[in-house]
């Protein structure tokens, strides 16, 4: 009995498993959907109990799925304390704290599930790569990282010089230049601040021709992590 | 009499068929440049006439080309039912079918013959190296594109919070912080949409600082793949 | 007197030749700025006399500067029409013609001369490793280009149908929704115009999601033929 | 006795040297978070006295440090012109000299010091390379360098030509338009400048789809150069 409901519930190449993970992959898809629903505005009455129903039927398979994993699992607290058993535990537990929709969005994290599906099927050699990837390239992240955040807190207080005066109210301190630096060194340039006087116009080219440089630099580090790690894999 | 039309219609070294594919690719970019011209409010009827009348001439002729086409088709079935046959198809169908202009914009899909000849004649290396770092990258992709969903989403559940009481009405809903959550991460930053509170706006720098990396990550592996790819070539 | 000429004038190792060239250069900046200042509105007549002075006097000196490189040119024919010897003639043509600003931006073009001392003192291996791999990827490129401007199009296309009648001053015709297409694909995102029914929105997303695709590939065909001839010059 | 000292403040494996290290950097954080505080405009008085404080005790601290690094310095005039020694230098000046806030900005730099650390602990192998793959990229850097700023500067040109007339506000000189020029180059777009003429936009889009290689070229250069450190080191 236990063994049956373990080859259905862990992941296996028979077709029932198969489907099983299917339909709980549906239901989270669908329980996001729903989640996001719930947040329009003026919903009718009608739609809202509706959407209630459908979360109230999603809680209720995940929770029977989390007691089952359990059940079948070969070490219970590994289970429970495992990345995918905490998520599955977060996905349940703001529906009985009746926390309301807080912690509901955690449930997205289950999608995290499909990873492990990923792994075994199909996508086994893309994330051992990646994985070897990211391990290998590690430290530069983390040192790009630092010199990103070291740039970024220049350029605030630089603009902070230039345009304090002239714009009060959007470059007012240090922490709203922040705000300016974080927005034009990613390039996204929301347009709603920006420098007007000539100085902090001609810091801003300055601080974009180095900004474009650090950008450059992780695609960098991942393209070259990713290049060697295929190549050493081809020389084993 | 058929071997000659063959001859001329399928791309082949003489000269009479490379203008007639001339002919035919001009005749495709005139149809595109008429078709966008129609869409411009307040044309004279005069112009509407003329713009009419090289519409009926480009269908004309794109109909006896697809009619050859299949004439000169050493299996016309296979011809009718492949992607350029289709195309060509789809290309004159709306004109005939009188739906006015919804499908005829598909005409640009005609374009697409033009790899045809790039692969024959000059792009058969670069695409055959492309489409094998495309295939061998084809995981890593999915992988990527699947982790880019997630991240939007979290990013749009998470500003949701943030923005939503003050700006009800540019984060109304999820749906609607999606829409920011886009604009954000590909660094397109509209500036119709922004978050104004503290909370949002450490939240979009930190989603940011994830987002730079995730951006980075198709390029490292197209990158990766090219390099591969050649490689793996080089020692052929 | 016209070898000493032609070792003063052409590139040497001696140090008049290279204080000849530096003088030259610092007079292109001179030159460049003066026809920037000219721009500016409401000059004072005084200001705006010196900067026709020292416009006269640039040249005077880049005119001399023509007629000795053509003096001590090995085939006076040959230099006149190559492309310095052209860029040389555009610099000061405008002067003598009297058509005042139009063609002085031209003068620019004579930066590029910085390239030819690069490529003999010291940026001959960066520049020979560039165009050789800007040679090895010019069928990629070509094909990237080609791919761009058909995905801007069908961009165009696509946004026109769903925000012309919500917005027609925005996007009045497919010629109009070009510009959406370029600033958005390119990250640009003035936010002038973007989309602001259901169905734009949801379709910048699926063209973003492909664009950013779009925008990685030329970096990976760059870095990818950079990487490559690199490792063919190693197994030199 | 100075031995003892040294074997503190200079790094070193034992927990004394790691203890005093770690503490400097929380009191470099500490100043650089008051520093910024003290810009936020309308702070209370007592809130002012605080920072002031935490301000005076940051000074006399790095003042102490920097009197014991001078004094178990082997060479103390090599230590005092060293890049540290002068950043340590210049983090405590600006107090002395009241010049108020100008120059406390340089504080950050202090962080730069944070680099000594991760060189010797961690992040010695990823330095290495880092400087490696500059070091063989510095030409291709500064020849890109130059050539975007030759683009800039005909980008700004361009669009002076076609939109001075129509937006005579946002495009007045030249220099005006270099602003536009260097936003759009970069993708960031604020949207405070932008051509609304049909020339300008096809101006545009042909500068865009040129910076859009331009952008790409750098990153391909140091994921180049980075691939193959990494290649020359496996080597070894």
């Amino acid at each position: 009995m236990k063994k049956q409901i373990k080859s259905i519930v862990e992941i296996n190449e028979n077709s029932l498993s198969r489907y099983f993970s299917l339909f709980i992959q549906a239901l989270i898809l669908i329980s996001i959907v729903t989640f996001s629903m719930e947040t329009i505005p003026d919903l009718e009455p009608q739609t809202r109990s509706i959407l209630r129903a459908v979360e109230i039927f999603c809680v209720i398979v995940f929770t029977i799925e989390y007691l089952l994993r359990i059940y079948v699992a070969d070490s219970k607290l590994k289970f429970i304390f495992s990345v995918f058993g905490i998520i599955d535990f977060l996905a349940i537990l703001p529906f009985y704290l009746s926390f309301g929709v807080d912690l509901r969005s955690l449930r997205a994290l289950r999608f995290l599930r499909l990873f492990r599906i990923f792994k075994l099927v199909r996508y086994n050699r893309a994330m051992n790569q990646f994985t070897k990837a990211i391990k290998m390239a590690k430290e530069q992240i983390l040192l790009f990282f630092f010199i990103t955040l070291i740039l970024i807190y220049f350029s605030a207080v630089g603009i902070y010089y230039f345009e304090n005066e002239v714009q009060p109210d959007h470059f007012s301190s240090i922490f709203d230049s922040l705000w300016w630096a974080i927005i034009t060194l990613t390039t996204v340039g929301y347009g709603d601040v920006y420098p007007i006087t000539v100085g902090g116009k001609v810091f801003t080219f300055f601080i974009l021709m180095i900004g474009l440089g650090i950008v450059a630099i992780p695609t960098g580090i991942i393209s070259s992590a990713l290049t060697n790690s295929v190549d050493s894999k081809d020389q084993e």
